[in-house]
């Protein structure tokens, strides 16, 4: 069982219309491939005759304990892949010791998150272009007891996903004889999800608006105060870095000037991320791009990577080129839209032993090992 | 909806001997598959947290404003895609606000594209053997209004079509049982279109030929004298220079000595293409071509560049190597075959469009903030 | 008939799991590939107008001499693809004049292949937890008239086979409904081989772990002190070279350092090698690897190479940058499943024949003549 | 029509064996792809605006003129695709005003091909065991007319072709079931070629081999002293070099150290050759191996090249590398194989007008204008 396994099985499961938006990239979703075949192009030199047999993958972010370098990524709407998705993921990562980041989009309030699943929460904000609906949401956050505050910037405006049009499943939600075909022809997901989630609570909506524009996700949201800031700036980051107690985060970097000036600006933290290739298709793969970020701001501030990452010698390669965690999107999605926690309890499970295994194989027994002469390029 | 779905329904309205005719390269196709891979390896390096919430992609070309930075690219018998295809595409872009480029090869006269569809509208010159009469016509181009002189040079002797050969589609056009049986298996084309102009004005010809060796599409020219000449030479641009009163653009350098051979002309601009992979199949990608031709001319002429543009993103990438427009050929076409003038601003508004999501999601706000830094490539 | 034939053949004769727990890699299976590709990106520049009428591959290994430069790599459980399958392929190798390395995990005992095969014959030697036993091992091996000791250092951790879980194949065998149908459809196989085996000694058993642990292969080791050894160290190589009276060498080197760390221990060779591309699946091809650790190591220690292995030009490849032998793995057991000893041979034969095809073909008489110099690469 | 379409039609026209022979490369057909990889690669830089209405591609070789950069390639058994096939295929090159170069393994005697095509022929010499009975073949070759002596050196052993072996095709053939089976469902070539040779001749022979060796294609040759010389040295050559009065070539050349040495040794050519990718599969592309042959040597001698050469963008590009002209094998002899000497004259007036639409899309006019900065390479 591996990480294309549970996507082969999520596809069977999830109506196509959802199975492709949380599955597919953008345009001609060349930055999907561009991104694994970047983390492939890299080769690890194993040094061999080294006691291995016991390897540590515990880390640490801003001080609290990881039992391995990974947190599981902010994605909108996980909690349609199951009922209370969003639940049964926090659930997985606080079983496996490690953070869970909450999205803005999510459809389970953080507050009920952080309730039933515990551990280690984080909050992913979209930033909206009302500034003082995004204060509250940001206190709302802080309130809750979320940790880290990882704000996205890297989709100022919404990204193009010809597929999502065709299926009827952009934001909003669009009815359709096909969208609706296309759950028909998914009775487990019909009962298993759709159906109970209507007996609870109707149609799911989005948990972290404001009450007064929170509407099902087949609407258009109520107010355009609730879109994601095209006018975004640093000084916002400057505003929410004052306001967050705890470490802040900027999701979405793929540029060293960018990366230089959230050190400057005493962030605590980066995600090189192309946003799993689902925003700017031109992008370059981010085992690209993080070299020469973490070699010019990883003194200074935490780096972190995502956007491909399926397998452990991902880890430890990404790891190795200077980051401090990876963030894992979908192979976790696609466990729980099979068996809830459980599910995605198994890819984090997976990518564990894996990334134990191909640390040995290296060579190497703890993550403090892991530096650039690991990895080979050719 | 993008511009492949344009071109697969193209590929169904229309005969199959046109469609390729229209789609093609040439030979062994490379220089198609190599153009898109020229572009596809240019990678974009997005800034972050720069206020996109208004964009602009308006530019100004030869003193006049286009919406934005993209020409409708001159193509022979765009008149044979839709009836009276040329005044529907010029309209088209007239409604967008950008150019329309005539061909020499128009099956409508030039006036009467400017007449019916208005905007801004240049003239593609192939300069004929008989220098008097491509004169005549330069002559008569300018009188009808058109703004700019396009001179193609690069193809100075017909080009490899070997599929049009064997689809009976070269020029002229073969009547052959295989066209025939092509036509009646495209009912909405034999009847929308190819049935109309006959009974208009029988088989269409070539509108900018002089009047006595006009022939229709399927008979070769009356006289080797509206050949295109293979002896064209610096000489004639000079000549075209003095008699033509406004910009003269030349269309079809590849070559670093010919651009700066263009620039001490005093030539207002140039195109970088290779026709779309049309005619030299050895030829390299346009997007490998640009950046050291621009580098080199940029500053005293209007580099322009064509050549499997696509999607906005392609657009972004041309004006950050230097470009100051891209032309758009095909999917141009493909529009005008579905749905004539709506059809063509069909892909028009979509190449727009992507081209502003692109520009904000690599954090710039208009075309002047395009340079080379923002591209990466392996 | 070559390595490709043979193969197809054997994978029509042996049950699925069987055959691939042979043929297949790890994980994404990238490691196969890659090892391929390196070999065959390298190109030879030929000379002409050598004599060639007289050719030899002979070669001295450690004061032996072999036919060719290839050593039968040791190969666990060979013993299940035909009857005695060790014996029949070590029979193989003493009839080609070179090597064979018996495996630890081997189902025949060595002492019964030296008496049976006769040859010359290496041992494989995977260290395990309890050092005393491996210890009772080696001298076993030694008294046994084992010529050289090979230490194998790439997979101090099992690796990640998903083929073997799915197909019941890891180790234990798991005797599954799938892997009786599985047996049951190859009949010849089943009646050959495992029937024999059934009524002669019951179910195989791994031969060389001490009479008190030995189980049948369907079940896990009786104790954890044949596992492996996970912490196995220079100290123990160290260990081996003082204990082992002949050639002592490490299979499984990837990494410069390494190479080096064993020359100034004293060892006698390596084995530039990612084991067939079956334990860490990001690991470059071995052509990758072994000019510079033969560049920087080749004076003082014997280099040999394999993973990949296929053709004669692939041998002569290998000798010019600076190998004094190969390893041939798979395909001598595709050999063997087809016809024994007959089969193993069959594509030693081939092997031989190509590799003075290749030898002539590059205009070189002997083995010697090889350097860097015959050797291209883009 | 194209060479592809003439491969095509060869294809459905000649027993499989037999089309094998002609087409297939080598053990894994690496060298085939390689080479039109190499080719393809290449790009050409166009000038634009040179008075291209009249272009020449005539150049001379050896004091002889030729109406395109073109000799048609000595190729063993070229008169089994068609009824005394060599006489159609030299007759083809004498209209087309090129060379036509005698294989020794033709199965016409040159001196009926001189008799009865006509023109500039070459005779290709594979040198025998034999010295005596090759020179005498020599001197009759001289006798006959044959102009340049072609001395192939690429192939001192046989080369590994395994399909035809699979075929029963190698040399001699093979009678079996499976090619008696090929030629019965091929019977267009059944009663044009094979029925027509064996009511006329009997089965064809090896037309140069001493009357006593000559035996029947399907017979070993009855002695060893016409086996091709595995011994041939330098000193050979300069033997051959002092007794042929003309131009002496060596074929098969693809390493600077023995392109150096012919031209110390005073020879009159060579050329840059893999033998098609039919020898040694590990060959680098003669693309790749031309440029630094024809700077070292091209000064002193007349350098060739050939395979793959398909296009006449490919002659343009091997005259820019500076080659002086190519050599072509199988596209004449799939022409040969559909219409005999029309055939193959279609495929020579394909590429001369294919070569003169390169030139002049190339902005050159004659082809001493070619030189490398026409050349461009990623
Ligand atoms: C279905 C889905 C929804 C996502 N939603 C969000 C989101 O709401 N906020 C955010 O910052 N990133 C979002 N992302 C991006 C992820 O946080 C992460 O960057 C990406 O999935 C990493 O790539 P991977 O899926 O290849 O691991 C989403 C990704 C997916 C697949
Ligand atoms: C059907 C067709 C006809 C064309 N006719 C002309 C023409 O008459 N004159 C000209 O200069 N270019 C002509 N071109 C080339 C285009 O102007 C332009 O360079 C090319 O289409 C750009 O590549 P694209 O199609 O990939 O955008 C033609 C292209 C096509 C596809
Ligand atoms: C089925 C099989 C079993 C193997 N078992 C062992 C083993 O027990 N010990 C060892 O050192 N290598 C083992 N290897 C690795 C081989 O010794 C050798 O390194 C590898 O097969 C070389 O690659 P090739 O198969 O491409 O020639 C095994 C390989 C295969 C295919
Ligand atoms: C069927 C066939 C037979 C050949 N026989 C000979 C031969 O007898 N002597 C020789 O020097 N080359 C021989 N060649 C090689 C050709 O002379 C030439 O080098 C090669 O065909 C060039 O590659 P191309 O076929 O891609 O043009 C033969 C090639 C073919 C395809």
């Amino acid at each position: 069982m591996n990480h294309a396994d549970l996507r082969a099985f999520a596809r069977r499961r999830l109506p196509r219309g959802l199975f492709e938006y949380i599955d597919r990239g953008t345009e001609d979703e060349v930055a999907l491939d561009v991104n694994r075949a970047a983390w492939d192009a890299l080769k690890l030199l194993p040094s061999v005759l080294v006691d291995v047999s016991t390897v540590s993958i515990r880390t640490e972010l801003f001080g609290r304990a990881l039992a391995m370098p990974a947190i599981v990524a902010p994605t909108a709407m996980a909690g349609l892949v199951w009922l209370d998705g969003e639940v049964a993921v926090a659930r997985a990562a606080a079983q496996m010791g490690i953070p869970f980041c909450v999205s803005t989009q999510s459809v389970t309030p953080i507050e009920r998150i952080v309730a039933e699943a515990g551990g280690d929460i984080w909050f992913q904000l979209y930033v909206w272009k009302d500034r003082a609906l995004s204060y509250g949401l940001v206190d709302r956050a802080q309130a809750s007891g979320a940790r880290v505050l990882v704000v996205t910037v890297d989709c100022p405006v919404s990204s193009n996903r010809e597929y999502n049009e065709r299926n009827g499943f952009g934001l909003p939600l669009r009815p359709s004889v096909r969208a609706g075909f296309d759950v028909l022809t998914h009775p487990r997901w019909l009962t298993g999800v759709l159906l109970k989630m209507l007996l609870r609570n109707g149609l799911p909506s989005f948990a972290h608006y404001p009450p007064e524009f929170r509407t099902e996700v087949t609407r258009t949201p109520a107010s355009d105060r609730v879109d994601v800031a095209a006018d975004l700036g640093w000084d916002d980051i400057a505003e929410l870095r004052r306001r967050w107690r705890g470490p802040v985060v900027l999701k979405g970097i793929q540029r060293l000037e960018d990366a230089e000036r959230a050190a400057a600006l005493g962030l605590d933290g980066i995600v090189v991320s192309n946003h799993g290739g689902r925003v700017l298709d031109s992008s370059r793969g981010t085992a690209d791009a993080l070299p020469e970020i973490a070699d010019a701001v990883g003194g200074r501030l935490t780096v972190m990577v995502d956007s491909g990452i399926r397998r452990g010698s991902d880890v430890v390669k990404a790891l190795a080129l200077g980051a401090k965690a990876v963030l894992v999107g979908r192979p976790v999605l696609y466990g729980a839209a099979i068996a809830g926690a459980d599910g995605a309890r198994r890819y984090l499970d997976i990518l564990r032993a894996e990334t134990e295994r191909s640390l040995a194989l290296a060579g190497r027994t703890s993550l403090i090992d892991l530096s650039r002469e690991l990895v080979w390029r050719e």
